[in-house]
């Protein structure tokens, strides 16, 4: 019998994506023979993000604060959307292009056999935001599969229904691809070259 | 700009081995997005376990109580003592085979270029308990690596000093492998052909 506490954190290190009994178990000793002040630092990061981070009110992106600092920044460009499946992506975006404008988090994409339709994905919230008349292009960034294709396809018809122009990212990201883990050129390039959804 | 919590919770999940900035950024997403209870139990076990978990006074595993529960179990035959580098050898010692002794942990293996020596790996508290009489065979089980033969060679010394029979798991172990991430089978075949070792 080793000591229960040690085999509770590594059964509690096996909720982090990846993680195997082995790896936790590493993961376990590693911080108690050489990262107590860093161990103990996550836990209080750790804690406070999960108590803390909600969503932000406007772009459903992860937040502290009602607003996120991208929808509460004055200087970002209004008139133009970008729609992305997951805060990741947003990231990616706006870490590998010149994007000034705002995002539209979906937190997932349309999937009927799991459950998740128009409302999972917040698609009212973002109907009522084209329908105020401020965006003149929706940049819809999903991703490269079959579900984000038909979640793009779908957001496309609801921008045209408000009259905003739907564009989506140029081919040139990997077919079938996450989006989240193509290379920042590739994002850069399709992003730069998006065109417009043609009816 | 993301939220600066996120930011530092992914800094945080860093300090983990092997984990860089994509793989800290996808568990914090993970987390958030799907297991906030199991992200704030981490958070709560990393905080005990970082203060409570210190180590055996006997044994030098890692231990919450003054004697780890293996040193405090009257039933553990105290004439065989087993010395390994880790608690993780300790560990897996301890699932691949019968061994109903008790243990010493190094916490290391001599290394002098790195500063280790006879002090750092609690060699001086391992030759009292020799001292007492109580061991009949000390079983080395350090790695087959250079480092852990010659850790192995100065064990065995300190116990024919003591007249302690040392002995040496067999000769199977891959070489240049690490004890702990050696399969079952091998580890318990090697465990149970253990050598007499020769002057
Ligand atoms: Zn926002
Ligand atoms: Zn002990």
């Amino acid at each position: 019998m080793s000591a229960p506490l040690l085999e509770q954190l590594i059964d509690a290190l096996r909720v982090l994506p990846g993680v195997g009994q082995k790896t936790a178990q590493r993961m376990a000793y590693h911080l108690l023979e050489r990262e107590r002040e860093g161990g103990t630092r996550l836990a209080d990061m750790l804690a406070q993000a999960m108590e803390r981070i909600g969503h932000c009110a406007q772009c459903r992106d992860f937040s502290e604060t009602d607003l996120c600092p991208t929808c509460a920044n004055d200087s970002r460009e209004r008139s133009q959307l970008c729609v992305v499946e997951s805060p990741a992506d947003r990231l990616a975006i706006e870490n590998a292009t010149g994007f000034r404008g705002v995002y539209f988090v979906l937190q997932g994409r349309l999937s009927p056999l799991d459950g998740i339709g128009p409302r999972e994905l917040g698609l009212e919230q973002l109907d009522q935001r084209l329908a105020q008349g401020e965006i003149g292009e929706m940049i819809i960034a999903t991703s490269a599969t079959v579900e984000g294709e038909a979640t793009a396809h779908y957001l496309a018809q609801l921008a045209r229904a408000r009259q905003v122009r739907p564009s989506r990212l140029a081919q040139g990201l990997p077919l079938g691809g996450e989006l989240e883990f193509v290379d920042r050129g590739t994002l850069s390039h399709a992003f730069g070259s998006r065109n417009e959804v043609q009816e």
